[in-house]
């Protein structure tokens, strides 16, 4: 136990602003690699081998979901590595392609080009560019809170909807089939014109496929458990499932000539790293881009934090959102550079190198030098690869995404939420992503200034026997003739000014016999120049009528703002430190005559 | 004093909905109608008779500032009236053309046709009938509340500019040129190049009725006063002194034969009462008048609703803001059947109205039937009524409104209401009015969001020897090492949930001996879903880093919600009715030996 002594640094308790000074604030990458050992190489390097095992057919899977070629999935995740580990706060965050903002990449590139063609990739390339831009400049101006404006219920609609989406968009390699869409109705229709020319040998992988993965997800832990197999270790093997699914379809279908049957492969991915140089800024391109960049933005940095948070709170590490901004920033930059697509932190790697062992952001640099050996001297052995496989990791990873017990949840804890999630569901199933998550923080926002509008207010009244002052309504209370107590439950703006203004002159009407209104401040964290004057015109309107106007339990920030204007000169009543001193004062007959005698006695 | 006993009606009480049952509530004229008197007549009679007098030159300059046929002004102040008196709530508002609604039809219709054209004329009808259908839906779907969103200093900022255009708009029926331009630049740009085709005979009309105007308003009551008139007349007849003025240079325009000497004047106005029919709705103007028009409704609506509550409220009467809406949407319906424009309450006259003894809605009856009674036998008079004297009517009167003082105190009291206001103004002058609400709202929306999302919190401490506590910047308190308590002065809602997930995290990532946190919840007036997911989240990583997480001081409605969901059963700690019991649970020594003995006691 200490004693706190007053300090001056006020402001800066009341407005936290992590000041940038050190050098590894810019660079976090010094902070880490200072004091870094033989111990954290040990744990970083064995996390790597693991992640980038699991990351490989996620790189060719994701680039598939893109509309990508599979080497784009790859390139996507060596450098944007390499750059998180130098600027990212995370200790253990994986950032390389994810499913959603693949989606959100075919779905942007593919309203400017048609896919495969040479603009699609450009346009996927500087997706990548003007996200990596945008982020690293909002970390620069610190504006990671924007972020927050995406509500949970519309993130958990919007993530729920664009997995549905992405499963069904890869029905038709799991049928090998061509059918095409990007709204759920026109995927639907093209796949039902498309079934009779199910490809069976194709659809004979893929069931395989899927039903493995799903085996493996359900029960390979469990399996290698009771094989004895350390808690860890079997946790990450069971995570990396699919590598063992990618590489038995693989042989099978190199071993039973199944290309010649028509399953579509993977084929000849281009050996060697990735060319560097920066995608052509077409300003046309760029104005029709910015939006979809700026979507992509926002969901992977959300995406991103959480899970970095989350992990970091295990270790009682810390993030630092903005500076996390600038990491992800500079990581598409560099996805750019390398021609590769928009890329963010992924829950599953993450979870998995941290799970592996993961001590500081190197590891995700050895992962990168993994793929990029991968690229190098893998390539030829993943040409056999089917992508009815691919597209069965792809389901079962964003099927896992999907939790309709939110919208149950959602539904009986607040209406206004579940509006959000309700309206954002549909608009990105059938219109598409970036309206759904529009519609959605449109909708949350007027829901959240509606609420705001009509505050909750409450007579209190005395609980017998007690200081407290509870709702009428609630409670069994002590109330006076003369005195009326409104207890405001809001901050009050412009919003809700009027609100009050009409609530007020409505009680008074009421009560002819009324000579006294408190206003319990209680709960008013605010009052902004609206408010103020709603205030002083209820001053000025009650004096009309004969009543006086005090105010009870003042924050100390509102009041010091108060004392700034002529309001508290000009208020026909007082302004009581608590709400007991109000009653006392005003109607001590409420109070008994016991109570009246302690509070003068306690005025004294 | 008297006991109230718990009711159900809680709801009610939370969110009160004045219910439409009586008949009255739609037709407010049957409550008062009912027990109507000649003590009653006497008061609206005399009222009406210097209301009507007021408004004859003021229907004449409201027209020519929005641009139209003097007779239009007259049209506009007729049936109104009488439609306001049936369905507003307010005994004492008088509804007519009022200037700053003058200035918007104006901008509105000539965005669509030439100043003079039959279609200008058609399209400050339509402007009428769209902005009446418009409030009177509002009203029906009790909509008001979305006037609130126009903040007070937005509307000063507006209204201040909009008078400064006004003003300078008239300067040229002042000075008898030509002059255009709707924004400021380009009015003062057409005035400047026609400077030297003044009329002086004009110029010399305007200026002195702006002085006869200014020293009327400035001195007349007083005069009248040391006469020994009583002071509600003599305060009435200085409001009516525009009236006087006219007249004089009505019959000095005549005498002198000025007309030859080419001073403008009203000229032959058609005797008689309005045409009735509405315009016909051409849907390609509907659409670009609706805008415009929504604008309208808003303004208007505002300016007349506090106008009628501050007159209400000096009689301890009520007004009903919804059914205000319905009231001034039949009223600008009627003004456009009778082919007026947009009308709503004025300020001026309203409290001349009040001033003169108006005791119900008949007295604005009445004033119809004198504006109906000039129209058919008056108009003949009003040809030689100079346009100068007009300008200058209208100069004086807006000129009052205008108040710079409110910038600086603006300033002084919030830097937020400043910018709003700030971006309000030169928005207005330069670009156009709309655009300038626009801006205003927009912005102060903004920073609204802005503010709640980066919410004041604080870390609370004992203030020593009392139950209080307080934060630890401000005061001496006494804190413990293995207890922290935040206290958070926001509602929590998803644009402020992750940034207390961050103040937390941080907070115990710099004290590493924490055992115990403890959110004190008194400012928290509700929690979202996104929010419940934040605390659920903090309540998991907390645990993980072997934290324990309380609240204390939850409020009624929060803790219903929180009741509804499994965080309570997961919180890894307790919730604690007062903050002190909390401190007093998880550390008593803080409390010292005595504390502890009573708190222990009290819990017994």
């Amino acid at each position: 136990m200490r004693r706190v002594v007053k300090t001056g640094a006020k402001r800066e308790m009341e407005r936290p602003q992590p000041q940038l000074r050190k050098w590894s604030d810019f660079l976090p990458a010094l902070a880490w690699a200072r004091d870094y050992g033989w111990a954290a190489f040990a744990g970083d390097a064995t996390a790597a081998v693991i992640v980038t095992i699991m990351l490989i057919p996620q790189s060719l899977a994701y680039a598939m979901l893109a509309g990508l070629p599979p080497e784009i999935g790859l390139y996507a995740s060596i450098l944007p590595l390499v750059a998180y580990a130098l600027f990212g706060t995370s200790r253990t965050l994986a950032v390389g392609p994810v499913a959603i903002i693949s989606l959100m990449t075919a779905t942007a590139a593919g309203s400017v080009a048609a896919q495969g063609s040479s603009e699609y990739l450009t346009a996927a390339i500087l997706l990548a560019a003007l996200s990596g831009l945008m982020l690293f400049i909002m970390g620069v101006l610190r504006l990671g809170f924007l972020a927050n404006f995406l509500s949970h219920p519309v993130i958990a609609g919007f993530i729920a909807s664009s997995a549905v989406l992405i499963a069904v968009g890869q029905i038709r390699h799991l049928l090998g089939i061509s059918a095409g869409g990007q709204t759920l109705q026109s995927m639907l229709a093209s796949l039902f014109r498309e079934l009779g020319s199910v490809n069976w040998a194709t659809a004979a992988i893929g069931l395989f496929s899927l039903v493995a993965l799903v085996l493996a997800r359900r029960y390979l832990k469990t399996v290698l458990l009771h094989m004895g197999m350390a808690s860890r270790a079997a946790d990450s093997i069971a995570r990396s499932g699919p590598v063992f699914v990618v590489i038995a379809a693989t042989i099978a279908v190199a071993g039973l000539g199944l290309k010649a049957k028509g399953v579509a492969v993977v084929g000849a991915i281009p050996a060697g790293l990735p060319p560097l140089g920066f995608p052509a800024l077409d300003p046309d391109l760029v104005l029709r881009l910015a939006l979809p960049a700026f979507m992509i933005s926002l969901v992977g940095f959300v995406e991103s934090v959480s899970v970095a948070q989350t992990l970091a709170a295990k270790r009682r590490q810390r993030i630092e959102p903005n500076q996390e901004l600038i990491g992800l920033g500079v990581s598409n930059l560099a996805s750019a550079l390398s021609s590769g697509f928009p890329v963010t932190g992924g829950f599953a790697r993450s979870v998995v190198n941290f799970g592996a062992g993961a001590e500081t952001p190197a590891a995700g640099a050895f992962a990168a030098a993994g793929i990029a050996l991968a690229t190098v001297y893998l390539t030829p052995y993943l040409a056999d690869l089917p992508q009815a496989t691919l597209a069965a990791t792809i389901i079962v990873a964003v099927l896992s995404l999907v939790d309709f017990s939110v919208l149950k949840r959602t539904w009986s804890y607040s209406k206004a939420d579940f509006a959000a999630m309700a309206a954002t569901m549909p608009v990105t199933l059938a219109v598409g992503v970036e309206q759904g998550i529009l519609a959605g923080v449109a909708l949350s926002l007027a829901l959240f200034l509606y609420r705001t509008s009509r505050p909750h207010m409450a007579i209190v009244g005395l609980v017998p026997g007690t200081q407290h002052f509870r709702n009428i309504r609630r409670y069994d209370v002590l109330t006076s003739v003369k005195v009326l107590t409104l207890r405001i439950d809001e901050s009050l703006y412009f919003a809700n000014s009027r609100y009050l203004e009409d609530r007020v002159t409505e009680l008074v009407a009421e009560r002819p016999g009324l000579r006294h209104l408190i206003l319990m401040c209680s709960a008013i964290n605010a009052i902004d120049a609206s408010a103020l004057e709603s205030l002083e015109e209820i001053n000025r309107r009650l004096a009309d009528a004969g009543v006086t106007l005090h105010l009870s339990e003042v924050k100390g920030p509102v009041m010091d703002r108060l004392a700034r204007t002529s309001f508290l000169k000009d208020l026909t009543g007082k302004v009581f430190r608590s709400q007991y001193d109000a009653v006392a004062a005003l109607d001590p007959a409420l109070l008994g005559p016991a109570a009246h005698a302690a509070v003068t006695a306690e005025s004294r």
